[in-house]
């Protein structure tokens, strides 16, 4: 089934305790797409980059399959920057410089081809722009995903609260689903959370795993214990990427095949880490990632009668 | 198999967000022991307690099949008190009192009743005693595992070194496990840590789960997202308890074993933290424990080909 995703494509100068990078490809829409590459064959990008952004990465993408023709390119303007360094403990980020650039007046026109879209992942971006990627929609997707982040929470909750009444799945960080709910409690939290809109909920937890609720069901996903975080942009996004990717690609939205997606995702995530900005992601094969699956099937399974 | 708890029985008061409590009965060997009631029948306890320590709380102990011959009480000594509150995220605690007592000239006298035990279990105490303990026993246990804390890594390095070269588990949680090798990565963390002697470690995480290592294989446990911790108190404890508790009741110290046992572990742990103190550990079924470790196994199980 046909995937959509709209959200940044960005430039990224990257600081951690390894090393730093120059100007590398980053955003959430290229890890999503990236990861979700791996999975599905038809992976519609909509984003804006400005005419500094070089051929060769829209080559990359499109390599990878990436259909983008959704991607508009501002010739006179400059790509969202973004730069952040990394402290030791790889959880916590200093943001260096945040330039919107052409991200400030992103206007999402999706292409009639990519009309009909089943499955439809909206990146951390602007809510009300996200809103209006699904009033443009001529039919509702199967499923609806939404990433968001604490910044929306601070300073467009409103319109945070408007796009989530419209949505199937959300995923956030704990801290962003103790922020938006008030409560401590991650199980209140959900409950709260899913009464904003989203049936269902993924609260990732970075090197702890992740959380998924839908009803009254929970479902706790181990994250692969690392020998070394080497560079953690885009985790959450290659997550989501390998997530959605998956569900597209089985076309299977019960609860049963989501756990599945999310350790599809969570082995997406362990990989992106592993080198810095999309140079893992870009580099993989089916065999690694199902073996990587299976690490984590060895990770988690027991048998209690 | 029979079952040695070696480690503290105490006063505790505490004050968590949900209310305080005047002295109530504490102390690791404590929550242990309990803990481990519900799996095996020979559970024998060394600790020391002053004359103030009441009978009923000692009957207590008895009720649920531990033996107190190893229990020795001081007349004209006072019992280990220890006071503490926690803030709202349930992780942080000060500690408001430690008064050492009787504790500060412990000498781990084992009855000759005890000897031959199969499993052996040193609640976090000074690291010198938990050795004595070891020495003092005729035949060496099948498994003896470890529990100790940041502060005998501050304070008696050397000491807990040794004993280390002699255990064959040890737990600690997260912050000790960087504290103890030196290594920020759990992985890298693990692998040093089991070359200085155990040779199975579980790092537990709290909220987060737990995560056991042997050689090169690893397993990550669940935990059980809760609607309120009431009181974190003897979490860790307990966790032990089940854990080593089912492995003398099951006598098998495969990996494979030792999964389920955390996973008893982990939900000996989960009743704990719902009420005060022992509250919810001395009113246990059998019934309620099963239906809590499915809790578990749905929790965690999905299935990948």
């Amino acid at each position: 089934m046909s995937l959509l995703t709209v959200g940044s494509v960005a430039f990224d100068a990257l600081e951690t305790p390894f090393g730093k990078t120059d100007k590398i490809i980053g955003g959430a829409a290229t890890y999503i797409t990236l990861a979700a590459s791996y999975f599905t064959q038809q992976n519609n990008l909509v984003a804006v980059v400005g005419g500094d952004f070089p051929q060769d990465m829209i080559g990359l993408l499109e390599e990878h399959g990436v259909d983008t023709k959704g991607l508009e390119i501002v010739q006179d303007g400059k790509t969202f920057f973004w730069s952040g360094k990394y402290h030791e403990d790889m959880n916590t980020r200093d943001t260096l410089i945040t330039e919107l650039n052409v991200m400030e007046h992103f206007d999402p026109i999706i292409p009639n081809s990519y009309q009909g879209t089943e499955y439809l992942m909206l990146g951390n971006t602007v809510p009300a722009t996200q809103k209006l990627v699904i009033e443009r929609l001529a039919k509702r997707p199967k499923l609806i995903m939404l990433d968001t982040m604490n910044l929306w929470m601070n300073i467009a909750l409103d319109d945070l609260k408007s796009v989530l009444k419209l949505v199937d799945l959300l995923t956030i960080n704990d801290e962003e689903a103790r922020l938006l709910s008030g409560e401590y409690s991650l199980r209140k939290a959900a409950k709260k959370i899913m009464a904003m809109g989203p049936k269902t909920l993924i609260i990732k937890k970075g090197e702890h795993g992740a959380l998924l609720f839908q009803d009254d069901r929970i479902f706790f996903a181990p994250a692969l214990p690392l020998e070394e975080v080497f560079d953690p942009t885009g985790a959450g996004d290659s997550f989501a990427g390998g997530f959605i990717g998956y569900l597209a690609a089985t076309d299977d939205i019960s609860f049963e095949n989501m756990k599945r997606a999310i350790i599809y995702g969570s082995a997406m995530a362990s990989f992106c880490v592993e080198k810095f900005g999309t140079e893992r992601l870009v580099n993989l094969s089916k065999e690694e990632i199902n073996a990587r699956v299976q690490e984590f099937v060895k990770l988690a399974s027991f048998e209690i009668q």
